[in-house]
């Protein structure tokens, strides 16, 4: 990548900006930053973390509170901003596949009053949008907004499932992710297990940390057929068979599936039949 | 506003940025182009609503793409992205009251299985962070991610109550709201009605349009004392009385304040007494 003269940056005093970075590249690093476990940073912190010199961390960070995307406590460290909260929420497959499908989730909570989970694909993780639990719901790994991996969990393997051919290939070749409480499986398992997926339409995991759980899990299509999201319910390992459970977790995901215009009609393993 | 080296951006050969317009200003003003309507945007219509040269839009866009603040549909089209969504659910005003609130709003939901509501103020207006429907529920105007007037709204005057005096007085000299189906109160009913919501804890106000609704609302405080969200209902006009619904409204935002380390002793109109 070269440096356009838009938003190319001169070299400043202090430390050197890395070559060929904009400046727009630096404030979105910035934003970067923010984590669930660093909600709120002070200036040095956020200079450090996104590697750059303070002076510069500040006047890119002045520019984002002018416009809401950061907001400054009282306490003078930094959030994020409710204005790029605002924005982010027009995200279609962040807020849009979950403003669809929470009457759903919601409907599926009803059955179990534990957890139901609904992810998208990015990249090489899924990305929690929702995430619906009973005050005393047992202990899961995953907050909303928050990353987990595509081969350990039912949510995960349900994305990876419906993912191009090259994509999955390049996953099966990843080393062991090496998530607590699960045990990893070997290629060939993981395989067959990924056209089981695409066969039932239904991913299971067992795990026993934080706590003894089943996760089942089923996908979401869009109107071309492509799987967009993967909805998932979390139970104690040991209460409500994860057989019972499925055809609730297949028929909340095919509900989201037909409001977002897929005709479940072509789809392998779930076809209906139209009565008489 | 002067131009810093840091973030100043030489001329374009077409149309000129506007003086002392940054980099980053121009690319948060591509981000701020999204809305309700305007979800999927193609270049031209990006570059034309943010008013810049499509050359240089099409230069931020790569760049926004690239770190996956935007992501470019099929069709050519751009969206908000998902990455950008994963960092903005770190905003405490958004998504971190969002999920301290939601169990909350959960058991406010199966009271009257209509609408309930989570606002946060962003200067003047209350931006809608979370809403739960019944999938028969009556129409409302508002969704999440959306904005709604402070005077004219339960959920607006609650936000309005609790905002320092001097941003109060500046709204209440602003022109009339004018939102559909919702009577004008002059300055001094509004001043009477601010005035009792501060005293109550709850805000109430009936709407014809588009639906003939009573919404109930009450405020959210943190732990030093400041209104940070407003919660309400909305129900059907003529269906259960809004002095039911009030203490069932009230008794939800006191349990998410509570939640968010607030002492409702401290507070008027809602002092609590402990037994014996």
């Amino acid at each position: 990548m070269t440096v356009t003269p838009e938003t190319g940056t001169p070299p400043t005093r202090g430390k050197r900006p890395k070559q060929g970075e904009p400046v727009i590249d630096r404030a979105l690093s910035l934003l970067a930053v923010f984590s669930d476990r660093r909600r709120a940073l002070t200036l040095s912190e956020l200079a450090r973390y996104a590697d750059m010199p303070a002076p510069t961390a500040l006047r890119l960070i002045a520019r984002l509170v002018a416009w809401g995307a950061l907001e400054r406590l009282d306490d003078g460290r930094y959030v994020v901003g409710v204005r790029l909260w605002e924005v982010a929420s027009l995200s279609p497959r962040g807020h849009g596949v979950r403003e669809i499908a929470l009457p759903y989730l919601e409907d599926l909570f009803e059955v179990t009053r534990h957890h139901v989970l609904l992810a998208v694909r990015d990249n090489e993780q899924a990305v929690l949008i929702e995430r619906l639990s009973g005050k005393d719901a047992t202990e899961v790994a995953y907050r909303v907004g928050g990353r987990a991996p595509l081969r350990s969990t039912a949510i995960g393997l349900v994305l990876l499932a419906g993912a191009d051919q090259q994509f999955q290939e390049t996953i099966l070749k990843r080393p062991p992710e090496n998530e607590p409480g699960v045990p990893e499986m070997p290629e060939g398992q993981l395989r067959r297990t990924l056209s089981d997926v695409r066969r039932t339409g239904i991913a299971m995991i067992r795990r026993t940390v934080p706590s003894r759980t089943v996760s089942v899990a089923s996908p979401v299509f869009d109107a071309q057929g492509a799987v967009v999201a993967s909805l998932s319910i979390v139970v104690p390992d040991g209460s409500t068979p994860p057989n019972v459970l499925a055809p609730a977790v297949r028929a909340a995901a095919r509900a989201v599936s037909r409001n977002l215009g897929y005709q479940a009609e072509a789809s392998a393993g779930v076809r209906t039949h139209s009565p008489g």
